[in-house]
């Protein structure tokens, strides 16, 4: 999981002051599963882009004066808006759906235990998001780079894990204490190019990137066209 | 320029509460000088990388007796450190090197003018930060993804900008006002993969991306190896 455990306060911007920052480098990894030649990503509601969403409903134009009544008469058909006020029904149908806040991203977590090395991270962390039990030996370092260097300017390293149906020892998920809401979801290696470049679908740049490099040097291997 | 203008205040991370949050969508540009064969970029420190390698040195152990030792005469022999403390001496000795806050970037900014396009968003960092003055209807969309889905989850837009000699209208380097340390920096084609995957490097991901997509899209229109 990759919600930053850090303490910090700006105030107008990054470039006017700050009193306290505290951040952590990153492991993502891109997972193969060579059985089932699919992908492994982690699908994630994820806040900051929900309140992102939020943010834009906010500076939109009001709806017109149909819509608002045809969502009125929709909530008022709905049991559960019963009681609830003309405003409150009003507000309430401005908030963007849940999937709003979804997004598709590599099995990824913090650097935030010193006596463990990148590789035994990455390693946990494709253990408890996605339930693939891999020796951090096996794990190939494609490479690293600076992440969000507007606010954070953590580096994040980059790995390939080949997994097989035999590694599969739980279902993944995340660490239900930590309060994750994390679904692992299979993409076929077939269907891979299409998926990176379909801007639909909410992703980071590590998943086109990784699947980009997939395609670059690791497809061949496997004989099987990326559909590029 | 990328850094966000934002007012934020989190407390124990992300997922446990916050006060208001604002951000902006970005877009960055991937910008080819067809006359010269070279990518430009932009270069430019950012406090926050530099804070983050500042904390790292927090965090590790001690300089050694004879390294104290050292670093204590250079510090004597320069003159700018005459009248210090040992203290003060020791403390600005643990400083990171200003080179630790720089990275090679794709040129980007945010979109904070809700009546211009995306392009016309993009167009204006391209002659703000790089010199370039090209129209809109140049800009050639590659796609959009989430960015720094822990902390902001705001959406960027990559576009891909030909440019050659004859647009170029000025130095660049950003807008003095804002503050901007940008340097404008050239990366010639047949070096592009090498310099994407040299992890000495710092720079973003979109850099790497960018680079691989140009060499999978556009690099055999121009009939040249870009090394890989």
């Amino acid at each position: 999981m990759l919600s930053s455990p850090m303490f910090f306060f700006f105030q107008n911007g990054t470039k006017k002051s700050w009193d306290f920052m505290r951040t952590h480098d990153s492991v993502s990894v891109l997972i193969f599963n060579t059985t089932s030649h699919c992908f492994i990503l982690v699908k994630q509601f994820r806040p900051a882009v929900y309140m992102c969403e939020w943010e834009k409903t906010k500076t939109q134009p009001p709806q017109s004066a149909d819509k608002t009544e045809e969502g009125a008469s929709e909530a008022a058909a709905t049991e559960s808006q019963e009681g609830k006020s003309a405003s409150e029904r009003e507000s309430s149908s401005q908030w963007p759906p849940a999937s709003a806040g979804v997004t598709y991203e590599l099995c990824a977590g913090l650097v935030d235990k010193p006596d463990l090395s990148l590789e035994e991270i990455a390693r946990q962390e494709v253990l408890e998001e996605c339930g693939y039990d891999v020796p951090a030996s096996k794990l190939k370092r494609i490479t690293s780079y600076r992440s969000g260097v507007g606010v954070t300017g953590a580096r994040q390293t980059m790995f390939y894990a080949e997994v097989s149906d035999d590694n599969c020892v739980s279902a993944g998920g995340g660490e239900p204490r930590e309060g994750e809401l994390i679904e692992v979801v299979k993409v076929p290696l077939h269907e891979a190019m299409t998926f990176a470049y379909d801007e639909r679908i909410p992703k980071t740049m590590g998943v086109i990137f990784s699947f980009i490099w997939f395609h670059n040097n690791m497809s061949p291997k496997y004989k099987i066209s990326t559909n590029v």
